[in-house]
């Protein structure tokens, strides 16, 4: 076997905690050290060592690559940049609409520094752009649809929340059954999101609160629930803790073409996520893998899931991938 | 856009039509030339011209890539390292067993040329060994498990024709709905090939045959189908013509893995196809791309799927990748 990658991340929320557990599972790679702003925090593996995000720059001789695991709204904008300045970088940022912008910030830290950083991994934006793009790619003639859910939407829930007469609650995204059939039929229709999606809520009401009062004010609320299909459960505050605390997320992403004749082609890939970020963290580690990799072929610069190889991200050598599992 | 990339088939079986009709359908592709050895074939598009094989040398600075559409038991073994000395070139080599010999053989005459030639394009070998990979590097503690079908089978087809009383007929293999449900549910089953599948008989009976004795003695047949659940339908001729006469095939690659503390996490892709040749030959012709790119990038030898980003395969620009589909 190669040499053990030496990993270290950057921020401990529920991402850089399924980091610690995703680098665990993976027999090639070892976690060096967690930093974040808090300082000293609570690892799974109390041997960890943890540190101020100050005292990163003591690392970059321990580290071959770091897993940024803040968020996108204001951490990674600021972080990716700087931190790949001195390490081999991965990110999560999802933010669809900047990720050019983030990309040519990124890319030029990184290739002034002589290092690799991988942006924008995990599903949405990772495994499920490549298979937008490949499916496109090979059925040039064709629709791609992205259906999102079954999954815990924060937004969401918060909206349900704030409603006058609500306790506690959560809302859940669901796909369209309906329409994910007449997708995989090949019928290819014209679908808007409240179309594709269903929204169910589970709700723990004030004492004294109106059932049908809060039903009305969430399904009639516009833009989150007014346009879709909107169911509402009362549940107990119990209930709510015993079997919503999860962090279920998911998704389909369809695409349906023709080739010669008119042959329907479906091709199909899904998620079912009984954890939402330590999914993400795991695909952010086996992409660790690859800035790692292609950083000792020499290559810098930023980098998507678009530009690496699969093989870069397993364990197993090319000829070892070629014969097992081609 | 891009220059044009110039394409040729070499052999014009079931693939090398499919690939002529997908070249038709990407934007930045020519198709030049359609080589066989039966010298000239009816193509679709009667402008496109076609030669004997032998003549392929003289076509060296006219082509970029050269799609390989020979069968893997004799041609391809031959074919594409003797091509690869002269052009880049893509195939669809799936004798699995073989795949690590195939390769030497080809790297080393790419290499020498200092051309690219991909192996192994298709959908397995090719989209699924993708996903089983990823799904793997993702997900390191887990199961990976590949259902087949619904798909017509040659070889079982053909058995079914052999047998006393059959005067035609054609066997799809199923995946078992309950086997999958299982691997979805994340049980982790231990599944042989035989629990994984069902066979579906379609066979128009000789005068006079007896349907039970023709039944019993396809369901008992030892190796194709003693060890599968197997149903046997009687239909007419003109039934079999109409219902048929197509090539459909498909399959599943499911992956459950387990994450944190036991997460169940299931990452699944499947293909619904009504045309196997034609899709098949869709994705070479998608890799066609991504081995004139590597060429032009200056890279030699040997590829793999693994070995290229999936951007590679689309014809849009990185910039625009990322832009649009990440």
């Amino acid at each position: 076997m190669a040499e053990t990658i030496k990993v270290g991340i950057i921020g401990y929320g529920n991402l850089g905690r399924g980091a610690e557990l995703a680098i665990k599972q993976q027999r090639d790679m070892e976690l060096v050290a967690v930093f974040s702003r808090r300082g000293k925090v609570n690892t799974f593996d109390e041997h960890i060592p943890s540190y101020h995000i100050d005292e990163v720059e003591k690392f970059t001789d321990k580290i071959d690559v770091m897993i940024l695991c803040g968020g996108s709204a204001t951490d990674l904008p600021e972080q990716t940049p700087h931190f790949s300045t001195l390490f081999n970088t991965v990110d999560s940022y999802d933010t669809h609409a900047k990720i050019p912008e983030h990309f040519a910030a990124v890319n030029e830290a990184a290739e002034k520094a002589g290092k690799v950083s991988v942006i924008s991994v995990g599903w949405d934006p990772g495994l499920f752009s490549i298979n937008r793009v490949m499916a496109e790619a090979v059925l040039a003639e064709g629709n791609t649809y992205t259906f999102w859910g079954k999954g815990l939407s924060q937004g969401h829930s918060d909206a349900v929340r704030r409603v006058e007469g609500v306790k506690n609650g959560v809302q859940y995204t669901l796909p369209s059954e309906a329409a994910m059939d007449r997708v995989r039929n090949g019928e290819n229709p014209n679908l808007a999101t409240a179309e594709k999606h269903k929204r169910e809520c589970y709700v723990v009401l004030e004492d004294g609160a109106s059932a049908d009062e809060v039903a009305h004010t969430i399904k009639t609320m516009p833009n989150y629930f007014d346009e879709y299909e909107t169911e509402v459960h009362f549940i107990t505050e119990e209930e709510l803790l015993r079997d919503h605390s999860a962090m279920p997320h998911g998704g389909f992403v369809i695409h349906s073409g023709k080739t010669g004749a008119g042959s329907n082609q479906i091709v199909e890939f899904s998620l079912k996520l009984d954890s939402n970020p330590e999914f993400t963290a795991s695909v952010l580690v086996a992409y660790a893998r690859a800035a790692h990799r292609l950083s000792q072929e020499g290559q810098v610069g930023a980098k998507t899931v678009y530009d690496i190889g699969p093989g870069y991200i397993h364990p197993d050598s090319p000829a070892d991938l070629r014969k097992k599992y081609l």
